[in-house]
């Protein structure tokens, strides 16, 4: 740890801009519009994932130093939770633009600030198991940037998984940090397979590391109209951002900048990452009973389960008293205003019912 | 009707004492000890089955002439539900001592008032599909007290139950009237499907017709005990209730006075009852969309059920949107305090939550 503050220290200051602008369904009815995912505690106790993201990057980077990119109705909710992040830290888009416009208008402000500036960029409702582990890996992602590379964090995958993208792995730069040979689309299922068996591939969790001038350089080459586009809005302040980001080009980082950076490198990283994609992810995250139940455990909270085996029951209610008879594998979601009932292994199919729902004029 | 009626007020007057002292712990946590089965609207719509048991009898009897028997804590609740019927009405029981002591009391109350009355006690948590069958059945039985019979209704069974007691028909008395042979205690299933196929034996619903006069000597016969306890109330006032009424016998009429009384006699009846003994009665009541769910509909309550069979789910808030998504036969109750979530063929065991609850001081 010494060793790692001193170097730290000698190097420029590191920032990291958490990416907090999500608004998904997949959490319904616990996620709504203003009050999406990250806002959330789905990785079990009650500290929402966002807060979790703040707070192991400590060690490394302090809340004064941490930006989060949101959109404008989720401001007043980020900074509820976040209460050792300066309330000017956090940024609101006026629309979603994809990754792209937003982590460039981050690293401009940055660059402004402090043009040495080194900078983790996070998603904000991921939960990792080894934060010690994954502090690590940023380190060494850190240490990458200084030959003027873009880096990202690869996880290392545990099983055949068709729903992310994967990095293809390069040569090695150094220890533990590779070249990235290319980024690859979602595969299919026996691609996945291939790719978990031949270790070349990595997922990727979106998570990059670089200088801010070296991000907006790159933005220059890859991108010229959005580099164009957030020299404007640095000049021209609040007016400029509501006026100029709105025409930003809507595409992701990796499709408008990494995909077409020669010097990008990789960091694998293997410290129980989890995306929390679904109501099953949060289910195998959360406390159990030794049936599989997770059950609602405030203080003073009653729940009893009875032949009851790997429910996932969550109530906005700390009051309200939780009975489970002769049931398995249900995920139950009690809000105020909404209540939903489904088994674990249809999680995914969530938006079935937020798209049934805006049918009806319900709560989504 | 207008020969029936012209009948009617050509003898005694009718009255009812609904029996509404219950307090199940089968349709937990809808039902509590303050608001039982009887109180609560278990047969669709929004109508208690108390309240659907008194308008029912309109017709017959008017509710200035309906007497509800309940317990000292139900008494406020049940009068809320019972605006036509005079509060005064509403007998409290200072404590429950089965049906003998309460159908004794009551007799004296109103051969106290009238001499001649004949009284039709009946439950107040059943069901009924056909109404107007029930009424002529409760007219062939008000004929038959007039040859100085306690009569009883006996249901027609539909299967070979083995959860209630049955009645054993005996020689005719008269236009679908007969002699009760005996009571019959629950029986085995083999004993229930011979009384199905056999056609002599009727199902013992609770429902008793008799002259206040009958019933009063037939309890001085086969219980003087009772007998002096109720004349020592009626002749006490509130003072003697609160006293002798918690040291009267506590026994079943079927126990304590039919079973050793010789002028017996039984209609049978078949009217589509129902007596909502689990939350898997109250689904086949309900109003069921076509794939069988029975879903929460108050006026602008938005319930989704997505790939979803056979569920029953209920709210005490009529603005919660409710949702389902893969799910088939279950029973989901929720309240302002607590929520239950179990398959319809477990509605049986719901004593067992019940039970794990009162271990745990959960809202029983």
């Amino acid at each position: 740890m010494a060793s790692t503050e001193k170097r730290e220290s000698g190097s420029s200051a590191v920032y990291a801009v958490v990416m907090a602008g999500g608004s998904g369904t997949r959490f319904w009815p616990a996620s709504r519009e203003t009050r999406p995912k990250q806002l959330l505690p789905l990785a079990g106790g009650d500290e929402a994932l966002l807060a979790a993201t703040v707070r192991r990057l400590a060690p490394l980077v302090p809340p004064e130093r941490v930006y989060i990119a949101t959109g404008a109705r989720l401001q007043a909710g980020t900074r509820a939770i976040l209460p050792d992040v300066p309330a000017a830290n956090v940024l609101a888009e006026p629309v979603p633009r994809n990754t792209a416009p937003c982590i460039g208008w981050a690293a401009s402000i940055l660059a402004a600030k402090d043009p040495e500036a080194r900078i983790l960029v996070l998603p904000s409702d991921h939960h990792i198991e080894n934060e010690e582990a994954f502090l690590d890996v940023l380190r060494k992602a850190l240490d990458a940037v200084e030959a003027g590379n873009l880096v990202t964090v690869g996880i290392v995958p545990t099983r055949p998984e068709t729903g992310y993208g994967y990095i293809e792995l390069g040569e090695p730069l150094g220890h533990d940090v590779r070249k990235v040979a290319r980024f690859v689309e979602k595969p299919d299922l026996a691609r996945a397979k291939g790719y978990v068996e031949g270790k070349k591939h990595l997922w990727n969790a979106g998570m990059f590391i670089f200088r801010a001038g070296d991000m907006l350089a790159a933005i220059d080459r890859a991108m010229p109209e959005l580099g164009e586009g957030i020299r404007a809005i640095q000049a021209g302040g609040d007016e400029a951002l509501a006026k100029i980001f709105p025409t930003l080009p809507s595409i992701s980082i990796d499709h408008g900048v990494m995909e077409k950076t020669a010097n990008l490198a990789v960091v694998p990283g293997d410290f129980g990452w989890n995306d929390v994609g679904s109501w099953e992810s949060a289910w195998e995250l959360a406390a159990k009973d030794e049936a599989g139940n997770a059950l609602p455990s405030a203080a003073g909270q009653i729940s009893v389960a009875v032949d009851s085996r790997g429910n996932l029951v969550q109530t906005s209610d700390a009051k309200k008293t939780i009975a489970l008879l002769g049931v398995e594998g249900l995920v139950v979601v009690d809000t105020g205003d909404a209540l939903l009932v489904m088994p674990r292994d249809r999680a995914q199919d969530v938006r079935a019912i937020v798209d049934a729902l805006k049918k009806k004029g319900g709560p989504v």
